[in-house]
């Protein structure tokens, strides 16, 4: 695979992940939408389903890893590290373009986000459906959550093989997908699992800058964890394969 | 693929497709019916299950395209246009069956459907059975979100090859089906996706003639807009695929 | 495949697929089950994984119909006619199986179904558990639906090419089952999808038989429609098969 | 497969299993966590996403057995009694570490399970999260569910072919995967389907010792139904399929 086509196969898919990740929390969250308040099922499926579009996508450019954690996790596994930066430039350029076309779907909602006459609801703050917050913001039992959640991951994506190729069988992107599913549902309570560095940075980098109305903060002092935990835990994920397989 | 085979495989599927889709909208949204106010992860899943039951058993004859704006995607990609009018016809027709069929299996729910002695509760506007209605009107905004989400269903289907024949992998169907599936999750929010001209505007012919009590509006000054966004969506899905892959 | 071998296949997987079925009625339904009112997206999924589970079972030896609809539509189909007897024997003692083994899943259950002290709660009839009850009753609206339902069962079943043998493709029965969700979701919210008179004729009988604690009436007055719109549903499937594939 | 791979692959199969299943249930269950209260299909697909990651995972080591009661049908079934004894120790080592890994990723959910100040909510009870409790306790009817549901995971494993080797085929690990959801949305409503010696025993093991804030009682009176009844419903499993298939 060349570069031009893993950059553009990264960009693409991770766009497509993101664009269904942020825009199902925006489909559940944001007041005048059909979706509103449909609950975790809906979450956790979206956020699978977008795994399954953008890999689908992906596959034949660059394999669809959409995630620096699982681009280091191969890296460690196969010893070829030539490419991460290209994975990783694209990726993070993919998460910004996806967030932007989240908002773009959802642009009238998103405008729609004031205190309505007469009413005393107050306008929802966006940052949860372009990046994560923790339920209970404690930096170090955050972390654990990511690492571990990361490593349920990228392990059994390295055990099943996509290090040869995604593209090669259709099978395994949904496999992937419904193993997000899952990660969404199990382990998501505590801090909605970034368990990727590109899912939260990108999209928070976008949230800051976009001209919602009503935006909120978005939480810098957080964003460490959720760039800092799949990192650590795609790394520890590749040297159990290492030891273990 | 004979014009003949086609057209037909074209007519059952497309049939079939919004007879789930419409019949799932019914199920939720009529009283009297089982399924009634189950929520925004059913409606997903039904259409998505629609397309699995109708391009399941189009694909052999014409390889299950139910959707003018995937057809068009193809069409751009392989450059290959003398059969598109076969298949845009037999979309048409069969959106329209499709769109009667769920009728008759929900007849005796549309009979009821009336304001019932001593009760204060209105009859049920039908229109959002058969087609989509934006939460909020907004023209621009909601094109823009047919047209990123048409986007969202034709690239990853010409990404992992529908054009080689549908018939030929049970697990394409069973992706490209999921991959519907998140697409209502995540980005049907704001205008019910229609993301299939056919889709949306068969069944706005059909309920527009169909004598069905306490209808209320087919609202066709809307109508443009769930036409006009795929058509946009699947042509620039063709041209991305083209510029990318 | 010889008699015996139908015999077996189809009374283990059609018990499995009632099993299933039944049971989860039984856990939406009775008290003192941890799925009470969990929705009808549990009942439509719990129905498609008991045809799962049951055809995947069944497969190696029968073929897994499971279904005399299907049956009876492979039968039109091939023009092989001799064995239909058997898968037919087969089904009905195996629906009545596993309504029985439905029953004692839930024996703690069902036993506790009675006016509990100091409550004004009534106990549940328990028919819905083993068979369909229509929302509005209405014998030609329901006997339409029933048809209708199950040609949408049986046509994708024969256009997919279960008479090759459903044994031969794990992906096959997946589909299938995804298939019966679909109808689940988007067909049964009017007469609670039979779509095969094994799976209603059976259990109904074993629920007159059955020594229930205030089990209520088995409306014996309904049980033809649910056997003959699926037979009528399967006989037009096939038909309709061969006059266009 | 080396005793040693075996071991390794049981341990940490059954370690993602328990992790994603004890996830599931803390996310459901506890304060403080974003799929709080999200419902029992959030619970068996949790489970069932929990059999796909870790089988995924251990298949090529161990072929992913991850349950005492299904290695112990397929030894009935095989005759091959040699490895029994190590893949039931990695299954339970793997079960242990599974629920202390679950533990970890709710740490802060665990540690702020008390009354808080002003509240008259009660602290939760734990144990749910780590084993299952019947919804009534009665220890004959609670076996026979336990022993009925057990032969509804691993008869179908059997006949489907698993002991072929796990780790051909990415579609068995799915539909496994997608049988144990229905098993759970089906059968599940009693006791809450343990159906996995390991899976009951070895989580109880931890909650017995770990240091959970308010964690109530380990409840050692039932414990015996989850083991005994998967190990003769495994038992019987392999007995019919020997004796029908």
């Amino acid at each position: 695979m060349s570069n031009g086509d893993i950059f553009v196969g990264e960009v693409i898919g991770t766009a497509i992940l993101i664009m269904f990740g942020a825009g199902v929390c925006a489909a559940v969250t944001l007041r005048h939408s059909k979706a509103r308040a449909s609950g975790w099922v809906v979450i956790a499926f979206g956020w699978g389903m977008g795994v399954l579009a953008g890999a689908y996508t992906a596959a034949p450019l660059s394999g669809g890893h959409l995630n620096p954690a699982v681009t280091l996790g191969i890296a460690i596994d196969t010893g070829k590290w030539d490419k991460v930066w290209v994975y990783l430039l694209g990726q993070m350029v993919g998460a910004m373009i996806g967030a932007v076309l989240a908002y773009l779907v959802y642009l009238a909602q998103f405008q729609a986000n004031v205190r309505e006459k007469g009413s005393s609801e107050e306008p929802t703050a966006t940052l949860g459906i372009f990046s994560t917050i923790p339920e209970i913001r404690n930096p170090v039992a955050n972390l654990i959550t990511e690492i571990i959640a990361t490593i349920a991951l990228v392990l059994p994506i390295l055990a099943f093989g996509l290090t040869k190729g995604l593209g090669e069988s259709g099978t395994t992107v949904l496999i992937v997908s419904l193993l997000v599913v899952g990660i969404g549902l199990s382990l998501g309570g505590p801090t909605g699992y970034a368990i990727n560095p590109a899912r939260d940075l990108g999209p928070r980098i976008v949230h800051t800058f976009l001209p919602i109305p009503n935006k909120g903060t978005s939480d810098w002092g957080y964003a460490w964890v959720p760039v800092a935990g799949p990192l650590i835990g795609g790394t520890l994920a590749g040297l159990i394969y290492n030891a273990a397989f």
